[in-house]
C-alpha cells in the first residue's frame, strides 16, 4: 500500500451546505483517483468527505478528538478514537501528504499552520488567506493539485 | 463499520519463530471473524499480525511511532505516522477494544499495563504473567476469547 | 500555588531583534506579577521571554518538543522535553491561563488558534492578525491585559 | 539550570500509609540534594513526594493527566495540565533523568516499562519485581542510588 497516497480533509464540524457539498465531492474525487482520505472523524466538511469517499469505494480514516469510537461518523472505513482532545489536529497532519483545507474555524487553522510548519503542501477551497496556502477554485481543481502537489515533492 | 471489532495485537519487534507464527495465525484468525487489526505497524510480531491478517482478506492498520510512513511494515492496509515514539503505545491501546499479546519486551509490557489501566481486556499468549491478563493456549483460543471479552464487556 | 497565573508567550526561533526585546520585556513583566512564564523553551521569543522572567526573580518553564533536555536555552527554570515535536505546541496552550503571541511564524499560528479553539484569551504584540486576538501596543500593556484577562475569565 | 537532575517519582494515586511515607521520605532527601521531583501531580504517592520535596524547600513538578491545573495536588511548584489521560505518563518519564517507582498499580507499571525501554535507570521501592528494575530497602538507598544511576549513565 505504500504507494496510495493520504490526503487530509480539513474543515469545521459545523459547515455550511456549500462547504459540506465541496467536502462531498473533495472526498468523491480523491477516492476515484485511489487516494485514502484522512480527517478528524466527527461531522460538517470531516463526515461530507468521508462520505464522498466511501459511497465511491474509497477509504476513510478518521481521527478522533474523544475516547469512544462512536462519536465518529457513520461513513468512516476506520474510526481510531485518540482521547487527546484538539492535539489530535496534529496527528492528522502527521498521517497526510498532502491537505485540502475547506471552510474556516480555528481547529481549522491549527492544522493548516500546523502543516505549513511540517512542510505539508495546503491547498485551500474558501479556506484561510495564508500565505503558502494555495487556494482552488473548484473542489476538482482541489483534488486535482492536490494529488500532483503530493506527487511531486 | 460501528458493528466491527478493533483488535490490538502486540508484541515485540524482534520476535522469536514461534511469536510470528503465533502472530500470523492470530492475525488470520480475526480477519476471518471479521475484526480489524491494530498494530504498532513495525516488524516482528507486529508484521506477523498484520501479514495474516490481510493475506485473509482482512484490515491491518498500523500506528507507527516515528513521522515516516515508510517505516511500516508492507502488510499495512493502513500505515499512520505519529511522531510520537514509543507515545504511541498508548494510542494503539486506545484504538482497540480489546488486546493479544504475543510475547515479551518492555514496549509490550507498558501496551499491557495501558490496557489493564483503561480496564480493556488482555489475553496472552507466552507473555508477561501479569494479574488481570487472561492466558490463553493457541492463537485460535486467544482469537476465540478476545472475540467473546469485546463483545460482553 | 494554585492562585498563580500561567502565561504562554509564544513566538518563533528565529526573532527579529524587536521581537526578542519585546519578548524579554514581557518575561520581565510577567515576573514582576508574579506570573509563570511557559514558553516552548527553544531560542528567539522563548528564550527572550525566559531571561526576562528568571532575570527578575521569575519562573520560566520551558516544553520542549524534543527528547533532550539540553536543547532548551539557558534561562529556563524547568526544561521538559516531550519528544513530540510541533505537537508540543498544543501543551504549552494547556498548559497556560492566557497567552500573549509576538511575532509571526506557523508554530505560532498554530498555537494561537488552538488557544482561540480552547477559549483561552490570546494577546498580540506585531502577531498575526486573527479574529479574536487582542493587539497590545507595548509590552507592558500586553502583560497588563493578559493578566486582566486571566482574571476576569 | 542544565545541571539539575529531574527525578521520577512514580506510583499510584491510592497508596498505602506506608507508601506514602517513603514517597515523602523521597521527595526530601531528592531536595536535600538538589534535584527536581516530577510526578504525574495526582494524589497518593504523587502528593506525598510533592510534600516532601517542597517542605524541604525543593522544587516538584506536576504533569497531570487531565486539562484542569486545580485537579494538582496542593504541593506543587509548578502543575501542568496536559488532557492526555493515561497518555502524560510517557511524558513524566521523558522529563525524568531517573526513575523511582513506589508500590504497585498499572499506571506504575505502565511508567516502569517505558523507561527500561527509554533505557532510563529505575529503582524500585516495594514496587513490580520487573527485570531491570533495582529494588532499594529504604527511601535512603532509593535516593542515593537514583543518583548515582543518573550520574553514571
Amino acid at each position: 500500500m505504500a504507494d496510495k497516497l493520504y490526503v487530509a480533509v480539513i474543515g469545521p464540524g459545523e459547515a455550511t451546505e456549500d462547504g459540506r457539498a465541496h467536502a462531498e465531492a473533495v472526498g468523491r474525487g480523491l477516492a476515484h483517483q485511489g487516494a485514502i482520505v484522512v480527517t478528524g472523524g466527527l461531522q460538517g466538511v470531516m463526515a461530507a468527505a468521508s462520505k464522498g469517499a466511501t459511497e465511491a469505494g474509497g477509504t476513510a480514516v478518521g481521527i478522533l478528538p474523544g475516547s469512544d469510537r462512536d462519536t465518529g461518523n457513520v461513513w468512516l472505513t476506520i474510526a481510531i478514537p485518540t482521547g487527546l482532545g484538539e492535539l489530535r489536529n496534529g496527528l492528522v497532519i502527521r498521517a497526510a501528504d498532502v491537505v485540502i483545507a475547506i471552510g474556516g474555524g480555528h481547529g481549522t487553522l491549527s492544522e493548516i499552520a500546523l502543516a505549513l510548519k511540517a512542510k505539508t503542501p495546503v491547498i485551500g477551497l474558501n479556506t484561510w488567506q495564508i500565505d503558502g496556502v494555495e487556494q482552488a477554485s473548484s473542489p476538482d481543481q482541489a483534488v486535482e493539485h492536490a494529488l500532483l502537489r503530493a506527487r511531486t515533492e
